[in-house]
């Protein structure tokens, strides 16, 4: 046991309440004191990023939404209507969006950042979503935006996403990387019927047999993958490399963790999984990390939503662990 | 489905998200929607009112900690250095510390609110822990309370607990009133080994066949309660007669709710219930209950600390149903 890992416990344990009974709050405590290496661990500028991007195979019909809302939600981002507005509003969380590859130009007059890598993906029914440097293109701008916020003083990032179509993604990542069959990685998303999951599992079985090759990570990832998802993956790896909170969020985000616990395995040390989405699929995904979420409130919306909502309960973790009096400088008798 | 009941669906469907993308927080804002009979409710004024009292019990060794403790924590509290104090203030939630019946005098200059019933319950092992007269008196004066913070402009309330030795009173009151036996009540509370538990068990197993007579709700919460869980139970009964907001933390608190549920089974729809307790016990009572809480973190601290870290999930349901643009309004295509 390191030394520091020693003192949080010993702080965490003389603070005036019964020993372990602060429980996921005193787990997040130690992390987070562990990962800045302090007994006084600080939350700064806590910031969500929402990257957004097109799926050429919403042309097979896998999502009861037109792929055209990807771009009305994007307007809907940047006018602060959307659920990821006013949750990062509530809690005082900074919002950024990123155009990762969505299919529409936009005013280059509005806030939000211009990271398009392609107007949408290819439909991985016919062939790879994107090339192999389009993916670590993609993978190279999400680092660059997450230097920005650290540059920023941003120490506590949340990755959030907005792709019709991208559970498809994120159900084959998921397949792929976790060995488990299609069937039981893909789920309804924004609420396909019976008849919609039958044909979006029977498409996705097509299109994980068309590339049953694809065999390195980035393979996998621009085979599979959305811009947004891969721009999130390298967010993610860069995060991670600048000793930042990464918070993680549903179905989609976790995907792109996944993707990018294959090219360092290390970056779990630094995530604090937030939510389990109702999306069929992410508890599996959770299993197949070995980690356990903060909430289970059968959200299933995407956008960072279960980061933001999750956010405050961090804040707990290191407010309890700064501010709260001990044993002795509270004069309370210890058991 | 009465009116209000299907414009708030309505307004929640309609909102920039898949239809029942935001789980437990949609049920949440049709709850206090309805509640308020409003489809703009508001959270007003936040409070948890800290309860505080000694139990004759605890000369019997139930607890690991001395009964000093309950006074050497409510002075913690007075001076801003326990868990409820910090999460209270992260929060926005303002903060009541009542003495229900602590066995010690406060200096009549500290902002505590003296309720006080008297110094300690009896040992319920030997007698009831206190008279039917001064039960309703600890009610009465528990809704006095309430009353004041519906006047000050509080709408939504929650109740913590401090009082070694009262997962005693918890234990058995859910016993008589869950109709469970007496050791799949018992916990460690504070921290009891094996040998403790067991102990424990055999006691209050005791305490259970002695007063095997009591009957009326009254005459249950008088033998077994403590004067902290008789306030917070008639806290309890104002706040739903008030149409307020009831955020139900514990294992403790959940026993005084379930005392109150024995006078007025309404009461139910006015509470959200915030966390699943670690204690053992809690899970039972909130299944014998039919309720599913916001949290389930593993807390067992008490003081109300559950109530303080859900407060935020609470808001976000409303703010959500308030702040977010509707499918129309942000010109988003429906499905």
């Amino acid at each position: 046991m390191n030394d520091i890992t020693s003192q949080l416990q010993h702080k965490i344990n003389n603070k005036t309440k019964p020993i372990g009974s602060l429980g996921v709050l005193e787990a997040i405590a130690q992390k987070i004191g562990l990962m800045q290496n302090t007994l006084t661990p600080e939350l700064k500028n806590p910031t969500i990023v929402v990257f957004a991007g097109d799926h050429g195979i919403t042309d097979e019909g896998v999502s009861p939404f037109p792929k055209a809302v990807t771009m009305q939600m994007v307007m809907n981002f940047l006018s602060g209507g959307a659920a990821i507005n006013v949750l990062c509003k509530q809690n005082g969380i900074a919002l950024l969006v990123v155009d990762a590859g969505v299919d529409f130009d936009f005013d280059p007059s509005l806030p939000i950042i211009n990271a398009k890598i392609g107007r949408g993906t290819k439909n991985f029914l016919q062939q790879p979503a994107m090339t192999a440097e389009e993916c670590t293109e993609a993978m190279k701008r999400g680092g660059e935006i997450v230097v920005q916020q650290h540059n920023g003083g941003c120490n506590i990032i949340g990755f959030g996403e907005m792709g019709i179509g991208n559970t498809s993604s994120a159900a084959l990542l998921m397949s792929k990387f976790c060995h488990l069959p299609v069937e039981e990685c893909v789920g309804r998303g924004t609420g396909l019927d019976d008849e919609g999951l039958k044909r979006k599992i029977a498409i996705l079985k097509k299109v994980n047999e068309k590339h049953a090759n694809a065999s390195t990570p980035i393979e996998i990832i621009a085979t599979f993958g959305g811009f947004e998802i891969a721009m999130m993956t390298g967010a993610m790896l860069k995060a991670f490399e600048l000793n930042m909170i990464i918070m993680v969020d549903g179905f989609i985000a976790t995907s792109a963790l996944i993707s990018a616990t294959q090219l360092n395995k290390q970056i779990i040390k630094n995530c604090i999984f937030c939510h389990q989405s109702d999306e069929q699929g992410h508890k599996l995904m959770l299993e197949c990390l070995g980690v356990t979420p903060l909430l289970n409130l059968n959200m299933r919306l995407g956008e960072g939503t279960g980061a933001a909502v999750a956010y405050p309960i961090i804040k707990s973790a290191v407010t309890f662990l700064n501010e709260m009096a001990s044993f002795e400088s509270a004069g309370v008798s210890n058991k």
